[in-house]
């Protein structure tokens, strides 16, 4: 039977295809983590991670102003380099625009872009432009490491902490404002931010594996649980959520739980620690909720809920679903 | 009067807005050569490049295999780090393929995209997958380069020999068979070839600046012209065309020499030599051509036929001209 990319999905596509050339010398870490992983020198890994933002399939023009596009193009890659404990030094944008675009659009959307990038001391180095109909943007960022703070979704023992900085659901919750034409806080799902290098290199001192909310929680813990082999439990009640998204969910009947866990689009850092880090962590940075606890066992996630525990599944994945806007 | 993209031309595009942050630490050669120079390490530079590819602008798919693709996306970002004399060394791929493209397609364009990247040893380390109902493919490329090796557009001094490897107008000949309809020789077009680092390696310890042609001799030999502040004189009779190239011109009653100026895509070396260096670089590598020469004089290039001199502009340009298919 002939199969179609829609048939596979996502993450066999790309183990089918581009994991061929694994692993190779100079390469730590290969496709598999938020960035790519280099041994360039004595004491640093060189980082490099990409991202591609489709008009109409990751943002759609009559939501997302042109400087938010450039923002959050930033934002969701320097997230990726901060979600390894790294510093995003240099970025390599391609963008093809629409000929007919005017100047002052393109001009927003670069003052959007180096918004961000000044925030994150990040220079743009290089880059390639094109013209299409659709807006398509792709960031390459480069980063670096010291290699004993590198953080991988590996690494997690038996008994660590699950912990994950600020809040989530507040993407999901712009996006279901939007779908519902309805007015409130849209601003996690318009101008999401990565959290600062200083609070990822805080956290990269204790942490033991570390990920980015891209995708959802419950997709990011599955991926530390599967590449520590542990399994996580997760206790509902200690989900973050802020008043705003409770706010929207009780507004839209939804269920912002489910916006913690399969929205995506958060950017905060889900990480895991030795219980015994908790208290000096906590010191140095305390912007973050412990939300459960790994323990040995079949390497899956599970949330604890007060009529019992369920295995959830993973989070939204190319291909297989329809696009979000 | 409100501007628009296709009024502004790409290299305006390009000074407007993304030269704002240069220069910045650790940037040897920002945005306006083929790749990004880092300062890296003590030894070599760290070079950068990044390219592009959007169906019916860079390639339609009745014309082009998609083993082809894959190909195409390698030589022309490969060339770029070659172009200064590197070694291209990690690739970082994004693509965005229709989900109802066949799974045979896909792995069609992985087979040609390692094809070239195993014939340049590159690995491919990195990427992001994302789904568009027309194909988009960006890679990214890191090499690196001795110091001392390092080309530049600028460097060409009064009296320098231009020079040029294999032949040009072989992409243009193809692409002007498909438009006509015609059968021949459409190789250049739809297979280009980035120079090997061999050749590249070898020019570079001889030459004095150095450009890829992906937009035609005539624009880039301004690029070299404009950064060294010399006057280029080109002898038509010396460009070198071959012989295929020359039977599609002579069915098409088309002139070769145009194609060699303005085609573009042919991806041989232009670089200029010292011309007490010429007989030293002939008998390790031979495959070039000398076609002209630098002088002390206003930047422009000059075209020397047999009915006279003329000053021939600039090549192919995004947003301001159509699509090439």
């Amino acid at each position: 039977m002939e199969q179609f990319l829609k048939d596979i999905g996502e993450h066999e596509f790309i183990s089918r295809f581009l994991r061929k050339n694994l692993p190779a010398s100079g390469i730590v870490q290969g496709i598999g983590d938020d960035c790519a992983v280099l041994d360039f020198s004595e004491n640093e890994y060189l980082l490099v991670t990409s991202d591609m933002m489709v008009e109409d399939r990751h943002f759609t023009r009559s939501w997302f102003s042109m400087s938010q596009i450039g923002r959050k193009l930033v934002e969701i890659n320097v997230s990726d380099i901060h979600s390894m404990g790294g510093k995003a030094s240099y970025g390599f944008l391609s963008v093809a625009f629409p000929g007919t675009m005017r100047a002052e659009e393109s001009n927003s959307f670069f003052t959007g872009l180096y918004e961000s990038a000044d925030r994150h001391d990040l220079q743009l180095a290089g880059g390639d432009t094109t013209e299409n109909d659709k807006i398509i943007v792709n960031l390459t960022l480069l980063g670096h490491v010291e290699k004993k703070r590198l953080q991988l979704r590996s690494g997690c023992q038996d008994g660590d902490l699950l912990c994950v900085t600020g809040t989530l659901g507040k993407s999901a919750a712009g996006l279901a404002l939007f779908l519902a034409g309805q007015s409130g806080n849209k601003s996690g799902y318009l101008e999401p931010q990565a959290r600062s290098y200083s609070d990822a290199l805080t956290i990269s001192l204790y942490a033991t594996s570390m990920i980015d909310i891209s995708d959802g929680l419950a997709s990011e813990a599955c991926h530390l649980a599967r590449h520590s082999g542990l399994q996580f439990n997760i206790r509902q009640n200690d989900i973050p959520l802020s008043d705003e998204t409770k706010k929207s969910a009780s507004l839209l009947k939804a269920d912002p739980i489910e916006w913690a866990l399969s929205g995506g689009e958060d950017y905060e850092l889900l990480f895991t620690l030795p219980p015994q880090k908790l208290d000096t962590l906590k010191k140095q940075f305390s912007d973050f909720s412990c939300i459960g606890r790994a323990s040995k066992g079949v390497a899956k996630v599970c949330l604890e809920t007060d009529s019992g525990q369920r295995e959830i599944s993973k989070g939204y994945e190319h291909f297989k679903t329809q696009a979000k806007k």
